[in-house]
């Protein structure tokens, strides 16, 4: 068997190495570089001590990331695990040599270069390549992303977000003016920085919200709401950070359709989902713990009859279907490979 | 001194312990007796060691939850931190026998007792009382607070909903019907009970929201808004529960009511709380961490510009302001003692 | 392929639940039955979120864990993950049947029944069983455990204070008399047990020794390390209870013999783990994160030379090479399946 | 009532935070002055929003950490709360200014020079004041520390280690170099820096040992050993990070001297502490959840009879008993003030 031979931009953070973690145990595919500028000449095992003995791809190197080195590497793959503006500065060349490219940060995620800037703060690195870009939601893209050879692999709240409510915009069963998200994000998702506030004391026995009222992954978020709604659509969304290391829950609030029940909501949700692998839509309130270190999606959704409102629930592992396990799953679709390798 | 005499009906779940907390270093009292029904003949020190050599009060015994000892105590005053439906079978006894009474349970919250059933789905246990309990939150009823033989302290979620609303709604500053609540709770609001969800595994790494969309707590939060508001008001409300011991935070979405800044809104709230030595109305979004094992409530306001819709945060420990230490502030009201002995 | 297929008798407890998870992606194995006298009737997947989605295994129903109905299923092998003493009223008329028996409880480790009764305060239940039982781990056991019908699948802290001694000992290169063991394990350790003890609140924010100084699972640690050196050895044990879901680290001191380095103890350990797949003897100290979640063990060692002695360390995790993974280990060494088959 | 004034150098860490909290209570001292480099200009409340509205305290300014400025500030005794090497720098010149001084940092808790250069790197910075230093602990120095003007307040392990054997050592009860002590410590003793290892991610879910096999708090433990014993004490110390904010669990292993039983060991602590308001010797193992947020440390004693050995327990808040708490107590007797005031 011909094996995907892969290379991993940026590979040192949390979501970097989570792709490692799913890489190991991929049957189809090769790692065959990696990059950290901080960790040079080291191997994977060397800083990673949960690699030893996991295969050679302990054994592997990290290297600078050179895009003349990456360029004439063997991969036929990249992820790149790097910050939002950087990320761009990686792909373009290496779109431009025949590479394909699976994007974990912003960089390709909203298709309108003013509204990258609007919510970025910066004139969009790489413009020209947004046309071709895939938002890597296999569940809502999943043909698109069997052709492109750039993925844009959507936020963690975004997934959490988007896989309850687009296909109930897409069926016009909720008021599109209605919907207010609470999230609570794992510390994670905060990235591996050394940052007093994501320090352990700062964040046990803690709780607070954070990056309010114009959180950046609105950009994407109402992008692809508004696609599903074919009409504009603004939402309110609050992160918050909650003490665990993974994991997203988001609460969402919607007011139905005129004439539509909240039984059809339900309905509708698994109707959508019914032969998705990865969501799953219960009767019970989502757990993150039933999601975590897992590539799938729970859902649920309730009806508060003395409001007359909806209430959406959802949970998913922010490291793995909210980034890196995504990833995977949307270049087993490239690859042609069955879509769940390698996910748990 | 003449020192005020305490009784504790139910002192060994969490409540209960804190309330023993905050009154061993409460110079103007003396606990006289505690009830545990499981607990009884043991001192309070061997139940609790974190109470050995904290004055004479560790020696104490628990005794039995006997009506008629209580009553022939010399008890001035008793907290009751019982189940609810409990409470009420000792207020009842207590308030004739002339004593006052502190019910930390949710008894005596509700005016109506057709809302109590509705909510708590059983009869009320003695809605003779309810005429005359004053619901304890002392930066609403205050002097009511100073009068009364029997205070139903307020719940946790509530205290932190109420605060940030109550003026707003008394100002007629937003609108009525717009109200959604998201709230996080630390485990300790589940209580001491032996129950496979609330162990450490089960929640360690977890969260998830529950009691939705008919929290009980709605009952009283409804009540006290519609006071406020001079109309009915019904809101959603979603209680999540995520891994920390202690402590509440709520995030508020409203309306504006036409006409009213962002800006008007927090002005209001700061001039509401300016002279309240226990709500502080912040620039900075609220952490639990910075108000756990405080009687603190931390409030902010912000304004979603792209929505139109004010969102507002309040952070508590739900043991202290949310239970305990309230308790105390309406004793010390109750008493005539500084309203903020023993509370830190 | 023939699958060989499984029995799970006690599936609802944490070990149960792990090894669901762990046999769920073994390509090699069907479970066939799984009773919880708790959750009779139920699928799987009811019980357990988590398991929705993951083939048709979250489709099975719990049955009653009747003899009769396990020996007239079609299961090979039988897990038994059920509490000390409870076990063995299974193993025996199952092992008569003819069936394989993997027991994750302590009820076969120790050969001599009067040990068990010392330690475990009761008769031995089935002592005509010993003599044909194998302690499940297989760095030590390996070839033993090829040929038995009847694994005792070690305990958790035996697991990681062995894995770095027995080499040690065999080779005479410490003191026998002069082992002491400070461990600290991870919640979930102490079972899925509605106890006050374990709740969220007793265990956050809080760290104790237990169990001390003759906990139960010296018998089978004595035992191991004294037919390792060849003589009668008796340890120093305390085990601590820490705030973390999963995980067991141990810090053994002890003095080498006369003559021998530090640096020879750990060439020793390098060499005696050198081809094993899941023990890496590493030089960084071991931190439960590394291991969590895998079936690793990883060991340090440390040579304390202002006091002679030398320090090891070991971290596991206590659910997996401490419990299901390790008896899934022995499984795949039973059935001639690959030894890591399903093992992370 | 004459209140003493205090200076804080270095306030913005977690011991420096913890000493405003406790001074923030305190009726008989006035915080005059706060240094903070990172934080000059700005208010207590604006830098720890937990003090808004907690007295004047809040509103308080960091100064510059200007040696000047600090020897003609009102203060009449200054903490020191800096790295080691740091703290001697004020320490010399404010004594010199006939100020008093309680040094949280490790500079002058070793009597010579030569054992902080060998421990800690670097020559001893202002060693002329060594001989003036007493060793903070009040429960061994009281009347030491009623009358110096320069306190060395110990480190947090040794807090720990030194309370339960100070007087077995000082008795002969146990055997000199028998002593091996297994700590663990909650993540605040890292203090607030912004380094990866102390990410929540990195110590949630995680446990490590560290600092093996010669922490630099062997050199004062030795030393205040050393000195109980009459001779010269080496011991085995193994420190590890466990994954809750606050608190530190010793487990130390003893042999008895020749004749000594166990029980004895216990009545000579007992007896040693029985007037100590802040040390309690019992009979249930310590947790540390019952000395966190307090000035207590709690010790037990098990007779391991099958190996002879004696193993000592004591759990104490490591910014409180371990650290601030501790420096206040001295302060307190410095004073002239009821030596438990402030302290919960």
């Amino acid at each position: 068997m011909h094996k995907w031979k892969i290379g991993i931009v940026g590979a040192s953070g949390y979501s970097g190495e989570e792709l490692c973690a799913i890489l190991s145990r991929h049957p189809q595919v090769e790692v065959v570089c990696l990059t950290s500028r901080q960790h040079v000449g080291k191997t994977v095992s060397q800083v990673f001590p949960r690699f030893v003995k996991r295969g050679n791809f302990g054994e592997l190197k990290f290297i600078e990331p050179s895009i003349e080195a990456l360029v004439s590497s063997k991969a036929d793959v990249f992820f790149l695990a790097l910050p939002h503006g950087k990320a761009a500065e990686f792909a373009a060349p290496l779109i431009e040599a025949g590479k394909r490219v699976i994007d974990i940060s912003a960089d390709f995620r909203v298709h309108k270069p003013e509204v990258y800037e609007e919510f970025y703060g910066e004139k969009h690195p790489a413009p020209q390549l947004l046309p071709q870009s895939v938002y890597g939601l296999p569940e809502i893209y999943r043909e698109e992303l069997k052709k492109t050879k750039l993925v844009a692999s959507p936020g963690c709240y975004p997934t959490s977000i988007l896989l309850p409510l687009v296909p109930l915009l897409k069926a016009g069963l909720i008021e599109p003016d209605s919907i207010i998200v609470s999230s609570m994000s794992g510390v994670s998702g905060a990235g591996r920085k050394a940052e007093i506030p994501f320090l352990f004391v700062e964040c046990n026995e803690s709780t607070r919200a954070y990056g309010t009222p114009k959180h950046r992954h609105l950009s994407e978020i109402e992008q692809e709401l508004s696609a599903a709604a074919k009409q504009q659509i603004i939402i309110s969304f609050t992160p918050h950070l909650i003490p665990l290391n993974r994991g997203i829950h988001s609460t969402i609030y919607v007011r139905p359709a005129a004439g539509v029940s909240a039984g059809r909501i339900e309905e509708a949700l698994k109707a959508a989902y019914a032969n998705e692998h990865f969501v799953r839509v219960g009767s019970e309130l989502p757990d993150i713990k039933n999601v975590s270190n897992t590539n799938y999606c729970d859902i649920a959704v309730r009806h508060d009859v003395r409001t007359g409102r909806v209430i959406l629930f959802s949970a998913i592992d922010n490291l793995v279907k909210g980034a890196s396990g995504q990833a995977v799953q949307s270049m087993n679709l490239m690859a042609g490979f069955e879509e769940t390798t390698a996910l748990l």
